[in-house]
């Protein structure tokens, strides 16, 4: 390997958190990652917004460059490592200049890549380098290197997971304590885990960039993020997690991408997991995903999706891979001239079980009227369960008032999601129940 | 990448499930293989040890060789697949005889690895091919890539996990349906679960086998495969996964590597681990590992352990490696020459809270006396149940007659493993108790 012995020289755009967890690794691990790779990485140059700013890391003798177009320019660095955020601007334009000048580039910028993926890849694969991106999917957990790499003897008919820590630590917390999505939400906030403006997280869109781009890599097409349907958690409730755990469920927020005879299905949304699985028990900020291949059968890797080292662990993997020497291979798998339009699958098409629940006023006929809904529609229920919440339960056996609103929560066998709204819609338009009754999918495992 | 659409050529010793399965594979997935290579991956030459044997395969039009050496040697293969098995004769000569002769190895014989890793790799690295060995750990769970490349950039500090199939069903359906192990075992033997003799997986040296791998990859070290302190699963009852189910605990045996001050600790023995935790609700056949770095923090891969689809997808994984280009790297992440040789560290220094359930006489005193021995080795206790088994309690609160053997069960607070042994013999010595105490570790997650 003495060919390769000279450092591979890198620059690095961005030293927020990712960025001096990246600094930081190199100066731990340094050392031994040398010989491993048979070469050193050198920090040549950095760039940021602020140079006076204080930061727990040394980057004395190394090279600052305001602008990081001009990083990704500097001839003496091979590759470029973006960790600046923003899917447009400055993060996109150095990115561009770099695989244009011929470097590689490592970045962990989700939302560059949900938006620009197939460009970016195009760009990378005219040059004839590397575009990397194991960080910009679930932080530490190597779901990217998977899919590529240890998959890519496999058509890839799944993928589906944990995504969002801030919504697990909430899902988690009004689990454990019974709490409402409100009350922990601030509470998250002030413990730093959400942010002040929390809709990015909550309502599924953080998600769904990273399950765009995990659709792209599994499927070889190229999905619109905008165009992957989206539900966030702040409707669901106390009495959905409590019921969910009578019913053997759990609930969290899932993307979730498969192939289909219509067509690709992507969606984010609360989904029910059967409580006694391993995707179940993954609790709190800890991200998990799931992939399912024609020939390895379900693979689940859970670990830390986010923070300063666990990312920074998934960034250097990527530029070890880099300092390992050239190998053929393509940023989305297949060529990216090659990666096929989204056909996107009619969520009515969707099959799967649901649960509902809803709240009826306690007439005679009222159930009646339900039931014969959803035999309308040919959907059968697998269990239904007129309750009250635990809460709010004066005692065992308990009986309601007539006229009173009766809590109502179903599961249903396997139907289509089409059916089910058609059933929701005539049910509510019968009268017989107060408000918009509550449908989550159960995702099967 | 013109210059690699020349096809890989392949040939395949051992058309067992595994060797049936990679021919399946790169039958029905190959050509997609091809384009994301860049080249095709060419079956050139198999062997098998019954060329009449009726297969599922189509091999027609592929050179057959009755000696796998020789088909090692053949000029036409780049690559020697070996899916033979048998830690020593052929399996081994053929290995040699295709690194000597400059073919990169992909093989899935865990046994092959365990006993002649570090040789084996002194020789691919001398000739300068790749020996890779994705399958031998775990069927289609990608640890091998992952610790060798995804977690490059860290110091791996525990390595854990359910390594073998067989022993995680009997412990399933112990639990599941509270039945004896030997009621178990012989089941799954007619199931064809588990073999006739059952010994090399219920001992755990099948696991032993696989965390000889992991931990010489993990830790840079040579260890000997025989040196593993191992316990299998035939010692524990119903009594006991009733218990750890009301602690809040389930039983897994479990393969575990870690660093500690006093060198490297590698055990395989049956342990308790949180039942709301993910490796928990790993059940069946289904494997887990878990991997722990300084940068990445905890991550875990669940998938199918065996079986012929899994296990192709990873040889297919180690393959296609290789058709993408030679590039820097060791087997065990280091120089062979560089492994380190294995500082064994004292069991006895092995730190953990511990479960223990004994039959104790019941008699005055004899509380005090456990207790008090358990003091002398400055053991606290976190909890102590005295209790009969679900199945045997005749009544709620039903009481012992004095003299009759009372079931005590206790999980300690942490102390190390030699307090906790000597605690025990001087418990026995005493009289006090019915038998040797059962003794369980119960593994940190």
């Amino acid at each position: 390997m003495s060919e390769l012995s000279f450092p591979l020289r890198i620059g690095i755009a961005g030293l927020g958190t990712v960025g001096s967890g990246v600094v930081k690794l190199l100066q731990v691990n340094g050392g031994r990652l040398a010989t491993v790779l048979g070469r050193p990485i050198e920090l040549v140059a950095v760039s940021a917004r602020t140079r006076s700013k204080k930061r727990n890391i040394g980057i004395e003798g190394i090279a600052w460059m305001d602008d990081p177009r001009a990083l990704a320019r500097r001839p003496d660095i091979e590759v470029f490592v973006e960790l600046m955020g923003e899917a447009d601007g400055l993060a996109k334009a150095a990115v561009e200049t770099a695989l244009g000048a011929g470097k590689h580039v490592v970045t962990a910028n989700k939302a560059l890549l949900a938006r620009h993926g197939r460009e970016l890849a195009l760009l990378a694969e005219q040059h004839g380098v590397t575009l990397a991106f194991e960080a910009a999917v679930a932080g530490g957990i190597p779901v990217i290197k998977t899919i590529r790499e240890a998959l890519v003897g496999n058509e890839i008919v799944r993928v589906y997971g944990i995504l969002n820590g801030t919504c697990n630590y909430i899902l988690t917390q009004m689990q454990e304590e019974g709490r409402s999505f409100a009350e922990v939400l601030s509470e998250a906030q002030a413990l730093g885990y959400a942010e002040a403006d929390p809709s990015f997280d909550v309502g599924g869109h953080d998600t769904a960039h990273k399950l765009t781009i995990l659709a792209c890599l599994a499927f070889s097409t190229d999905i619109a993020f905008e165009e992957i349907h989206r539900e966030g958690i702040d409707t669901i409730t106390p009495e959905d997690i409590e019921a969910a755990d009578d019913l053997g469920y759990r609930i969290k927020l899932l993307g979730v991408a498969l192939k289909t005879p219509g067509g690709i299905e992507a969606r984010v949304h609360p989904a029910m997991v059967p409580k006694h699985s391993a995707i179940a028990e993954v609790s709190g900020v800890t991200n998990a995903i799931a992939i399912e291949g024609d020939f390895v059968g379900n693979l689940l890797l859970v670990g830390a999706g986010a923070g300063a080292a666990a990312t920074a662990s998934a960034v250097v993997s990527d530029i070890a891979d880099i300092a390992r020497g050239p190998r053929s291979g393509y940023p989305f798998i297949l060529p990216a001239r090659t990666l096929k339009p989204y056909a996107r699958a009619t969520l009515g098409l969707h099959q799967g079980a649901y649960y509902v629940r809803m709240a009826v006023y306690d007439r005679p006929g009222a159930m009646a009227a339900i039931a014969s809904r959803m035999g309308e529609q040919d959907i059968s229920i697998e269990s239904i369960v007129q309750r009250r919440p635990r809460s709010a339960l004066p005692g065992i056996g308990a009986r309601l008032a007539p006229g009173e609103l009766a809590p109502l929560v179903m599961i249903t066998h396997e139907t289509t999601e089409a059916a089910m709204r058609r059933a929701l819609a005539a049910i509510e338009a019968d009268g017989k129940v107060s408000g918009r009754p509550q449908m989550i999918r159960i995702e099967k495992l």
